[in-house]
């Protein structure tokens, strides 16, 4: 039953802005038609920066769209032409003002299966060196380094609610356990 | 720094869908004004059943946008007029025939901290009695149960990838090793 896959009969995009498109889909199921308004949105990366004694680097800022100051890992959206891990590099310098000499890709999630299409590319950087915030005209971020313990803490407590850095976080508890790290 | 908040001047909708809306925000950070394009998305629910074994029910489902069938949790948006509870009970009971006398907030999280607004509900389900689907014309899902340890290993491989799905794996197999379930 599970293999009487939907098909595309049609999609056009109905709304443009910079970062998402919206499309209006014909959606064929089950031989029947159906209609769906779908939201696609640039890829982002999130980054994990980690030191040699297991602590990490989040950051805070004010987020008008969850009306206060969320603490949550450092991320931000793939600019034209870049690689994921390009834009990881550049928003961790740029965020954070640290520099990583190791990475690897821990993840390629989704944020939703319907309604919106979003990629989020889950970095670990390691071999950190700090050196300068370079922030862009309407961004104010803090950063905050902390213990892996203390995160998922923050996670499990809800303090952490974003669902990418919550995934971020648990993989890299469940890394270092695992003494895979 | 930090507590120079951004202020919404004014904002607008745009487009509006039946599950999504669109506006556009005119905000002032920093004495200057901004204009960014926002999705509000209706919230969710995302619900883990647990068996006194240490099992979990999960759901397969095609998923057009993401161009395949996609292992996750049970999922679904809340109805108009319904509590988050009483989404997550129906859902369990439409997609996967399965009802459950006790019942967890086990967090309520945010998939984006721009560009989209949308909360999911996470829940814990137990003492579970087993049913009969109730599924919606379009669609078509295969109820998948398995230990725990199971899925997060899916998760930790990729193999389980929306976010989601992937942040209650991992916090109900941390409150499993800590006793706290």
């Amino acid at each position: 039953m599970i293999d009487s896959k939907q098909k595309i009969l049609s999609s056009k995009t109905v709304f443009k802005a910079k970062l998402f498109n919206v499309s209006e889909d014909l959606i064929l199921s089950n031989e029947k038609e159906y209609h769906f308004a779908t939201v696609h949105i640039h890829p982002t990366v999130c980054i994990l920066p980690i030191t040699p004694k297991g602590e990490i680097y989040l950051i805070k800022q004010f987020r008008y769209l969850l009306e206060g100051t969320v603490l949550g890992a450092i991320a931000g959206f793939i600019d034209e032409g870049e690689t994921s891990l390009q834009a990881a590099k550049r928003e961790l310098k740029e965020e954070a003002g640290i520099e990583a000499a190791q990475w690897e890709l821990l993840a390629k999630t989704v944020v939703m299966r319907s309604v919106v299409h979003h990629v989020v590319n889950i970095f670990l950087a390691k071999d950190l060196e700090i050196t300068k915030q370079n922030l862009q005209d309407e961004e104010e971020i803090e950063v905050v380094k902390m213990p892996i313990s203390e995160a998922v803490e923050k996670v499990m407590s809800g303090e952490i609610y974003h669902s990418s850095s919550m995934t971020a976080i648990l993989m890299l508890d469940k890394l270092r356990q695992e003494k895979r790290l």
